[in-house]
């Protein structure tokens, strides 16, 4: 495989490959060119022979990509097949609803706890994760070394509990909190922006020329 | 300005620059240059350069760009400046999250109400937000015409809904459900997958050569 620096926009693309990929795959499609995958995924044949070429060898002149095998390799790059511990911290609305409808396992993180501080929560579980206080959580990153922590605390929680976590050796944080996190080059930040998503929404909305403004 | 295709990471670019140049002006800040920008953002001054231009002309050889100017301008790009209304359907953990915590006034949304089915959540309020019946959704929509519908319902029950509310009138769906939804082509679907963020970050941890397998 080829060491390469290897662009964050390539590196955004290839869960996009993944889940495509797992769709065709479930629906009992065995192999496809790169045109007919650009298609469906709005990027050029070339841009993902270009993406993939990061990486190794994919495809076949004149047959396209064994989409089970290119799956199976996406997956390995992504690290889905290496199986992580993952945590999440504030299990309020939204952690709540990532419990209840997200699928971890799929993408490798196995998830058996979530902290918060409300007395309500705490010993409960949610679709069959165990709801512990904050003060458990030193214990539990001694014995299990989470990889990853979820975080859904409310905003002017979100710096020293990343503090913390980074300290008790957490190498990810999934940041739902929406504040710029400061963080050691060490640790990998990935922020969830609803906004940007919202935004781009907005944007299609206010180009299209059958667009009218709403009736006040 | 000119008229021209514009590619859809030109497209999902620019909520990135409107939320830092957002995030500069709030701290003070009062130009930048397109280098300074692109590497606060991660991407080169000369692709900075290269998107602006499919709007318009923006920034000044040598004085660079005056960060309120360019934050409007792409502010009404997004059609931010043009309030339309929005609806939330489904006042579950997710919908409850997003009632409780985003600012889609920010985004030039108007969202005074959220419909769901549950008995006890309709009557209530959550962050100033009226939960309605969905028996009440067509009324409201023939009266105040919601220009989008966020999504946040369970998965078996997103296409029926998503056809109803195209029914009457809605054009963009912020689809939260994680099923690949049928639209007719006039409809702007945006599906928010959180697993594209989180495999993302599993990428970064796989690929750091600092990396260890958790021991389980």
């Amino acid at each position: 495989m080829k060491k390469q620096y290897i662009s964050d926009a390539v590196i955004r693309r290839l869960p996009r490959y993944y889940r495509y990929l797992d769709e065709l795959h479930s629906r009992g499609v065995v192999r496809i060119s790169s045109s007919t995958l650009g298609k469906r995924m709005g990027v050029t044949a070339s841009q993902i022979r270009q993406d993939l070429s990061c990486f190794g060898e994919f495809g076949q002149q004149g047959y396209g990509y064994n989409i089970m095998e290119l799956r199976a390799e996406i997956g390995r790059i992504l690290g889905v097949d290496e199986p992580r511990r993952l945590i999440i911290i504030g299990a309020g609305h939204l952690g709540h609803a990532l419990l209840q409808n997200f699928d971890f396992a799929q993408g490798g993180f196995r998830l058996d706890t979530a902290f918060d501080v409300a007395p309500e929560l705490i010993g409960t579980q949610i679709n069959g994760v165990a709801i512990r206080s904050m003060d458990e959580l030193d214990s539990y990153c001694a014995m299990y070394h989470p990889a990853v922590a979820v975080l859904t605390v409310p905003k002017n929680a979100a710096q020293e509990i990343a503090n913390h976590l980074v300290s008790l050796g957490v190498r990810g944080l999934w940041n739902f909190t929406n504040v710029e996190l400061d963080a050691e080059e060490s640790v990998f930040v990935e922020n969830v922006h609803f906004a940007d998503s919202l935004l781009t929404l907005s944007y299609r909305i206010a180009k299209d020329p059958g667009a009218g403004k709403e009736e006040t």
